[in-house]
């Protein structure tokens, strides 16, 4: 049975959501789960019927948010240190973490280790699309700030990887991120990395922001430092928007029986570009799989998070990953 | 009386929302159009009682939007090159156009030229927060994709020049574009653009993407390449975010009953975040007005346009950064 380790404790929210949330995949998913954290706190909450599918591991120590991420390193008795450590000593086949994503990050690029031939591990994350249940997978989303040409050739073969094996899609679309959709767009790195590139049969050219909701590519390929304000804007344009809506219908009682008689779109809305409804973000390029959940992180996105640890868990892609760059090396 | 150069032939729609625009300013604001295009055409759908403050310049070339923007400078009978020249000549005290923008953009920065101590004109564009009617100004957006710390620092002074002297802010908070708040935050270029920008009284420091539309700050500094993807990014959401909502109200009488009592609500929503709310980018740097409009605009986005050409034209901002830039320079 598959084996995944869980940081119970390294969300912004305490140590509540997280365990909600695995107690519900223990009920949906099969796998045995290694909880991470203060086992006195932890264990009452797990059901009886479940607790045969649990082990617990001892760590009080919660490395902060605010922390520098590579002072992790010197925390061995850390929550985020031992579940990712279970990874390492192959007691785990998968880690899940809603903790400080760089120390994540880290932790499974230093102690896991690189798969081989990766120079950089990348997070990817998943974006909602016009298109219901359709996910576009966007890499780097905060790794790398400075990435030179060959960083984002390797992101583009290991989003490929992770969409064909564990999205499930037979031909994924890669895209590159680009100020145009023309082959002379880009800088520096990115118009070397369109030659790169182009040797990839997925390989669709240069793709633009808007390219990221309307379904036209599964993969999209950038540096850390852009997919980082991309995340960011993406997340203020939809909050500016409801705060708008929520603001102007408060002053109208005919726009508040609107709201009212719309309520199932807002709700399918809401559910269309709920982070809850992914839960995390994998970590592409290691030897291992982890999962980065968000600080915020409720039940439902830990529980997703976990659903997605394990289909990764399950697939080939670090193979493929490994595979596919030996090809492009020779 | 200020007098305004407009290319009437540019945008992607043709010249008729570019005259009816011009028209609706005429009637609003006190200035002399100098119209640039066929005149056959255009002379006639001026009403009579505007006829004495516009002045026609022949030219009937349109330079194309998928032509190479350098390729301008062999366009001298073009109607984007003809109205630039006017500024040159000081026919013109700024110039608005809706056609190729890094063709205005070339030929603003070659012909006009830039002001002293200016290494890279940038293109400024004004977007929506949700404090209605406030705008935050993020530059560049487009002109620059490979941009060295020393010109992010220019476009925070263009920027704040901008903010003080065009958008009447009187002390404008100018924030810096990064991966995260924190200082350490951001790639070798911001970093070094933060030391830099430090200097400045009006900086706060690294800003994230949700910020452009919080109003927390008035003036976001990046380089071309992630003001270009920001920028479509969020288009691309709030276009995804009104189909998805479309699509769903079609499916349920109920949904339709309740969009058309929220109509009032949904009706500001779009006014709010209208581009044509405030109808171009200006162009900063150079030695005299550009406006630089989007390619589709309708007949408002070019009387907004024209609007913002008289009060750049009207301001004292072009001094102010050629001033500053040399107060930093000592």
């Amino acid at each position: 049975m598959l084996k995944i380790a869980i940081d119970a404790m390294g969300g912004d929210l305490g140590a509540a959501p997280i365990i909600d949330g695995t107690i519900n995949a223990l009920n949906e998913y099969n796998f045995h789960a290694l909880l991470v954290g203060k086992s006195d706190i932890i264990k009452p909450v797990i059901p009886t019927s479940l607790q045969h599918r649990v082990t617990y591991i001892e760590a009080d120590d919660v490395f902060d948010m605010h922390e520098s991420a590579t002072d992790v390193l010197k925390r061995r008795d850390s929550t985020i240190y031992k579940a990712v450590d279970l990874v390492r000593e192959g007691s785990a086949d998968a880690v899940v973490s809603a903790g400080h994503s760089g120390a994540t990050m880290s932790l499974a690029t230093l102690r896991i280790g690189r798969i081989k031939g990766v120079a950089r591990p990348a997070i990817a994350t998943l974006m909602p699309t016009t298109a219901k249940g359709v996910y576009s997978l966007v890499l780097d989303v905060g790794a790398n700030v400075d990435c030179k040409a060959e960083h984002l050739f390797q992101f583009a073969v290991m989003g490929e990887a992770y969409a064909k094996n564990v999205m499930g899609i037979k031909k994924p679309k890669i895209g590159l991120l680009s100020n145009g959709e023309e082959a002379s767009k880009g800088n520096e790195a990115t118009k070397e990395a369109y030659t790169l590139m182009s040797k990839m049969s997925s390989f669709v050219g240069n793709v633009e922001g808007n390219n990221i909701f309307d379904a036209s590519v599964n993969v999209l390929v950038c540096d850390g430092f852009v997919g980082n304000i991309l995340l960011k804007t993406s997340e203020g344009v939809a909050e500016s928007i409801t705060n708008i809506i929520k603001t102007n219908v408060k002053h109208s009682p005919m726009a508040i029986a609107g709201a009212a008689l719309m309520r199932k779109v807002f709700k399918i809305l809401k559910q269309q570009v709920d982070y809850a409804e992914y839960g995390g973000a994998p970590l592409l390029g290691v030897k291992g799989c982890a999962i980065i959940s968000h600080g915020k992180s409720n039940a439902k996105a830990i529980k997703n998070a976990i659903s997605q640890a394990i289909n990764f868990a399950n697939s080939n892609a670090n193979h493929t990953i490994e595979e596919e760059l030996r090809k492009f090396e020779q």
